[in-house]
C-alpha cells in the first residue's frame, strides 16, 4: 500500500477571485466596515476555500481517530490504556463530549479505530482499522514502522475521501489515545527544535513530577530518535497511529478541497506534519481553539494560527474544533442574509 | 413614573446549592475533569442562576434599545444620526446583523425605540415608547431629566418583564444609537475616575482626528458634570436614552432571576451603571465578548469580568452576545447529555 497521493502532490489554491468579491460585499453591509472583526474574515476565507458566493457549514464530517500508544510502558499518563477502547464505546453509544456536541451540530461524526489494547467490539460509526494492539514505545524503537505508516495515512486519506462523498463544507478530526500528548510533544520537538521542558504539559492531568518524568522520556525518545528531520520519518519515529491518521486526514483534506477546522494540540500537531510534507496545506486550514496543553502556544506560533477561541480546554477528540463550528456558522449567515446599504435603505456615508 | 423597584431592591442570590450539584457533576463525566474549561464553569453558573439541574439556553430575548444622542451636534461620530432610525426598520425588516442572528439562534427578538431624529413608522417587532426625539447635548447639559430617566428605565423593566412572561432562559440587551459610544465613554470616565484619553475610541470609524475631538467633548461634558458620583445622576447626566434602558432592564433581569449575557462596551456600560446602583446584579451576569472599542477593557476590568470571545467585533446591536449564545448551549448540552463514567464503563482512576 504506498502513500496516498496527497503526500507527494502540492494541493489546489483557495479562489483568491471569491475572496475579493466576499471582501466587496462585506463592505456593504449594513454595518460600519470591520464591525464584525473576525466574523468577517471567517466569511471570506470560506467563500474562498469552498469556491463559493455563498460560504456554508452545514455539513460537517468528524473522523476521531483513536490508537494506542506503547510508550504508555514508560508511565506518563494519568489514566491507564484501557480508557481508549473504553472511550471508542462511549463515542459509539453517544455518552462522550464530541457525541453530545456532532449530535448538537448535526455533524456526520465517524470514529476510526487503528488499534487499541482493550477490545473494541463491531460498533455503529466505528471503522474499525486495525494496524496493531499499539504502536511501539517511540523512547525505545521507532513508534510505528513505514508500513504501520502508509496504512494509518491512508486510513485518513479514505476518511478524507468519505468526507467528499458526504459533500462535507468543513472537516473536524478528533484524536483518542492515552498517552498521545507524549508523542505529540515528542513531534514538536523534532520539528520545531525545541526542548521538552518547554513543550511537555500535564496532558489528561499529570502533577508536576509526572510532568518532569514525561519530559525525560521525550527527551529519551529525542536522543534515540537523531537528526533526521524529514516529516514522514519522524512522524513513524515519534508518532502513534491517530497522529498519523489525522495527519493523512488533513492532506487528503486539502488535496479534495476541503476546509479542516483544525482543533487542539494533538490534531495541531499533525497539522504541523501535513504542512511540513505540502505547505500548501495551510491554505486550508482553520484554527480554532487554544489548548491549555502548554505545547500549543508554540505549534501554532510555528503555524502563524491565531485560534478563535481560548477557552481552556484541553479534551482532545474534536471537541475544540467542535465548539467553533457555530462561529463558522454565524460568520457565514451573515454574510450571506445581511442587508446592503442599498436594500436597506440606511446611509452608507460616513461623516454624511 | 416611579423607578422600577428594581433600582430599590437588591436582586435575589444565585442557588448555590445547585452548583454544587452541578459541580459535582462535571467531576463524574467521561472526561478529564476541568479538561472542558470554561464549559464546565458555564454550566454550573447557569444551573445556579436558572435554579436547575438541567440549565438550558433554549429560548433567548434579545431586546435593542434605540435612542438618539443630542452630543451628535459636537460631530463626534463617522456616521449620521439618520441611520439610528434607519436601523430600526433594518432590525425590523430582517437585514441587520442581529436580526440574522436572531433567527439563526431561533431567538425572541424585539426592538424598543425610545426616541429617534429620523421617522420611524409603525413596525412588527418594535415598541414604540418615544421619549423625545433625542437626548440632549451631554456637553452642554444633562442629556436626560430626571423624569425621562424614569422613563427609559421603565421601558427597559417592561423588556424584563416580557423576558419573563416569554419564560426566556437568557436576556440579551442591545443598543442602537449613533453618538452612543461618547455617552457611554463619559459613563465610563465618571464612574471609573479615569481620563477620556484612555477611554474614547473610534466607534463606528472615527480617525485619530475624530478620536481627539470626542475626548475633548468628553472632557468638556465631564467637567460640567461635576463631583456627583450617585450612579442614577451621573446616567441622566452623561447618558442616553437606549443606556438608561439598558440599565433597567439589567436590573429587572436580575429582579426576576434571569442571566443577563452581556455584550460590548455599551452594555458593559449599562451593567457597570446597574451593578453600582445594585451590587447583586453582578451575580446574573455573563460576559460575551471582549469589543475592539478600547474603553470596553477598563469597564470589564472593574466588573471582574473575563468575556468568552475575542473576536474583533465592535458593532453593538447585541451581536457579540449573540454569538456566544452556542458556546452556553454547547455547556449545557454537556452537562446534560454526557456519560458519567458509571454509566459507559470507563475508568476513572487516574493512574490505576
Amino acid at each position: 500500500m504506498p502513500l496516498p497521493t496527497s503526500c507527494t502532490q502540492p494541493p489546489p489554491r483557495p479562489d483568491a477571485r471569491l475572496a475579493d468579491k466576499a471582501r466587496e460585499r462585506q463592505q456593504v453591509l449594513t454595518k460600519p466596515p470591520g464591525s464584525l472583526g473576525r466574523l468577517e474574515q471567517l466569511a471570506i476565507e470560506l467563500a474562498a476555500l469552498q469556491g463559493s458566493e455563498s460560504p456554508s457549514v452545514d455539513r460537517v464530517h468528524i473522523s476521531v481517530f483513536a490508537g494506542d500508544h506503547g510508550v504508555c510502558d514508560e508511565g506518563i499518563s494519568a489514566f491507564p490504556q484501557a480508557v481508549t477502547a473504553q472511550m471508542i464505546a462511549n463515542f459509539a453509544s453517544g455518552g462522550a463530549a464530541i457525541s453530545v456536541m456532532a449530535r448538537e451540530l448535526g455533524a456526520q461524526l465517524e470514529v476510526v479505530n487503528l488499534g487499541t489494547v482493550g477490545e473494541v467490539p463491531a460498533l455503529p460509526g466505528v471503522w474499525h482499522q486495525v494496524i496493531a494492539q499499539t504502536s511501539q514505545n517511540l523512547a525505545k524503537t521507532d513508534a510505528l514502522t513505514h508500513e504501520q505508516l502508509q496504512k494509518a495515512m491512508n486510513a485518513g486519506d479514505q476518511a478524507a475521501q468519505r468526507a467528499a462523498d458526504n459533500r462535507a463544507r468543513l472537516f473536524i478530526g478528533g484524536d483518542m489515545g492515552i498517552g498521545n500528548t507524549t508523542s505529540a510533544a515528542a513531534l514538536a520537538c523534532a520539528l520545531l527544535d525545541r526542548r521538552p521542558e518547554e513543550l511537555v504539559g500535564p496532558g489528561t492531568g499529570l502533577d508536576a513530577k509526572g510532568v518532569s518524568h514525561k519530559a525525560r522520556v521525550v527527551q529519551t525518545a529525542l536522543e534515540r530518535h537523531g537528526e533526521d528531520r524529514e516529516p514522514l520519518s519522524v512522524l513513524a519515529s515519534l508518532g502513534g497511529f491517530e497522529i498519523a491518521g489525522l495527519t493523512g486526514a488533513i492532506l487528503g483534506c486539502a488535496a479534495r478541497r476541503i476546509p479542516v477546522l483544525v482543533d487542539g494540540f494533538i490534531v495541531s500537531v499533525a497539522a504541523l506534519v501535513a504542512t511540513r510534507q505540502q505547505p500548501g496545506v495551510r491554505d486550508w486550514l482553520l484554527f480554532s481553539h487554544r489548548s491549555a496543553e502548554p505545547g500549543h502556544q508554540s505549534v501554532l506560533a510555528a503555524l502563524n494560527a491565531a485560534p478563535l477561541l481560548d477557552l481552556h480546554m484541553r479534551l482532545g477528540e474534536g471537541s475544540g474544533a467542535a465548539v467553533a463550528v457555530p462561529l463558522l456558522r454565524t460568520a457565514c449567515a451573515l454574510h450571506n442574509q445581511m442587508a446592503t446599504f442599498a436594500d436597506a435603505g440606511v446611509s452608507d456615508k460616513p461623516g454624511a
